[in-house]
């Protein structure tokens, strides 16, 4: 189901997930007069602190969706993991941003290079993975060192496994549990980097600054603006952006993340939300990656994406969280934390922008 | 009781009032990791949809109030109307910022020009009046044209009336209800200004600059940084809001109503409570007038007031949001809607501020 015409103020999103994601789109669509409706199985779920309605239940459970479906104006959600049956559920009710083909092809990681890879865009190479014949033959023809995934339910650096020069195939296979798979070919980049864009179900399209983006243990560290690349290597970036969330028919925000090299950009992986390496947008810009999603989503004009200054986003791991009364001494610092009740290690518990200094706004 | 050491992320903040001050009040204290828990009687309070937890009763409610108290850490509130016994019933139960002796201060026409001619600071000329012997005596003391106010429970130009040569006085005390009342003089401005101040629970003050403020029909229209007064007397204004910040032991955000004349200034009001003519802070600052009063109760180290950029908030009454579509388009505004269901003539539906450049930031 498509959104026909805006929502006004009053109306109310529904998003499934209750983690950070969700919590900050609440948070965006309160001044613009929006009530939120979280959906999430976890009773302790951050966004329920900062939300209107809530519900607590499966994502499988019909009768629940079905009621949330009927309470909301249209639906987001915060995870690119949402059942392909629950995503299909819902939009036969009300409008789904972004829809389920944006979902689907994200969701795959065979799926997600094959369209890339069929826009003309550079990807690295690739080959499915079902059984020991296919992983074989993928060997020989992409070589090693390259990277053995999960098609799907892979994030933060899980559900994958390097496979070296005389590294075990079979082994490898066994650590991601014989899933379905995708072998990736190693790519040599200098840099990672991500596009955030957002489109609306008009077709317009905003593309953030690219920032680049730090990772440590396979979590993303920080994301600093602007990336340390040539002026024309960010425009590129942000075109390719702009011809993915098209080509998608995508309503929303997008995270796109992309490795740069002496060869030029390729495109690493599609996720089909708000994402961390956009979080600075919430205090160098007049509008944030958050706002713009529930503009986009609810039919509104998109906003003004540009940066106002530099900022350098820091994610506040477990324990990182503790040093708040030091962070919120800290000039020109803005600070975000989720509401997360245990500091478990790894666990994201918030962020922090530092912005300095630009000429000019 | 005061508040003995800062209250960590995880803590919960006690409100009065779900109007758009709460509403305001409990978004930026989510970015902070810090709950709401909002108390008011109105079942559609539009602070509710964006608080963790929501009591609805009466504020004579004793009952609600202990439950009220001993599920929050710090107890604040949107207006100066609370009932004295509510907050002395609560502040007997936990620390209450501000305190009830500001309250109590503020909530008095007549104890207020009294505390600040103590301070030594410039006011009207004024007169308490309790009868029809104390108004004629105020009158011939004062002359008019002069204005005869309730001593309690006016805002934005309700409980007043002006007197002028010729008009009758009886009339006058007749139609603000004989209620008691003080009579104050007119005094002959050019501008009003007024100071955004805050003030920790250790003592530590924050200033904002100073914005110009333009009132239409006794109620706010547009609040402009900076004000178009000679910096000196914006200092000095800042000043006088440092000095009556710390004479009151205040904790908290206060605003303070300020005449600026070819005389210099007189202080008019005080509200305390975050300030209408405070919500620039929101865009043109890092740490907006209601992460300021967050951080201030709570026992956290105040955040910076400088501004980044100028700015012109403009109020939304009524009809006026209804333009929300074309505002939404504009480039450099945030928009601030109050989630109110009906959009009653003079209601105050939200605000916008609109941001111009400024060098550097």
């Amino acid at each position: 189901m498509r959104l026909e015409t805006p929502l006004p103020p009053g109306s109310t999103i529904g998003i499934l997930g209750g983690g950070q994601l969700g919590r900050m789109i609440a948070l965006a669509a309160a001044p613009l007069g929006l009530k939120t409706h979280i959906f999430a199985p976890e009773a302790d779920s951050p966004a329920f602190q900062v939300s209107d309605a809530r519900t607590i239940a499966p994502y499988e459970d019909q009768d629940a969706l079905d009621a949330f479906a009927r309470s909301v104006d249209v639906i987001t959600y915060e995870f690119e993991n949402v059942p392909g049956e629950t995503a299909a559920f819902l939009e036969e009710r009300k409008p789904l941003a972004p829809g389920s083909l944006a979902l689907k092809t994200a969701q795959d990681r065979v799926d997600e290079k094959t369209f890339i890879a069929s826009l003309g865009l550079p990807v690295a190479p690739f080959a499915a993975v079902d059984d020991e014949i296919s992983l074989g033959a993928a060997i020989a023809r992409i070589g090693r060192p390259s990277i053995l995934k999960t098609r799907r339910f892979g994030y933060d650096g899980k559900g994958q496994v390097v496979i070296r020069d005389g590294d075990g195939i079979l082994e490898a296979f066994d650590a991601i549990g014989r899933q379905p798979a995708i072998l990736e070919g190693f790519i040599s980049f200098e840099r990672e980097i991500s596009v955030i864009a957002a489109r609306g179900w008009d077709g317009a399209i905003a593309v953030y600054d690219v920032p680049e983006n730090v990772h440590r243990n396979a979590i993303l560290h920080t994301s600093t603006v602007p990336a340390a690349i040539p002026p024309a290597l960010a425009d590129e970036a942000r075109e390719i952006g702009g011809r993915i969330i098209a080509a998608l028919d995508y309503v929303g925000v997008i995270g796109i993340e992309i490795f740069a090299g002496s060869s030029g950009l390729t495109v690493n992986e599609i996720a089909p939300r708000v994402h961390n390496s956009g979080h600075w947008t919430m205090d160098a810009c007049m509008v944030s990656q958050f706002e713009q999603h529930v503009r986009a989503i609810c039919g509104w004009p998109l906003g003004n994406p540009d940066r106002h200054s530099n900022v350098a986003m820091t994610n506040l791991l477990g324990d990182d969280a503790h040093q708040w009364q030091a962070l919120a001494a800290e000039p020109n610092l803005a600070l975000h934390l989720y509401g997360k009740a245990e500091a478990r290690p790894g666990r994201k518990m918030g962020h922090v922008n530092r912005l300095t200094p630009r000429q000019g706004r």
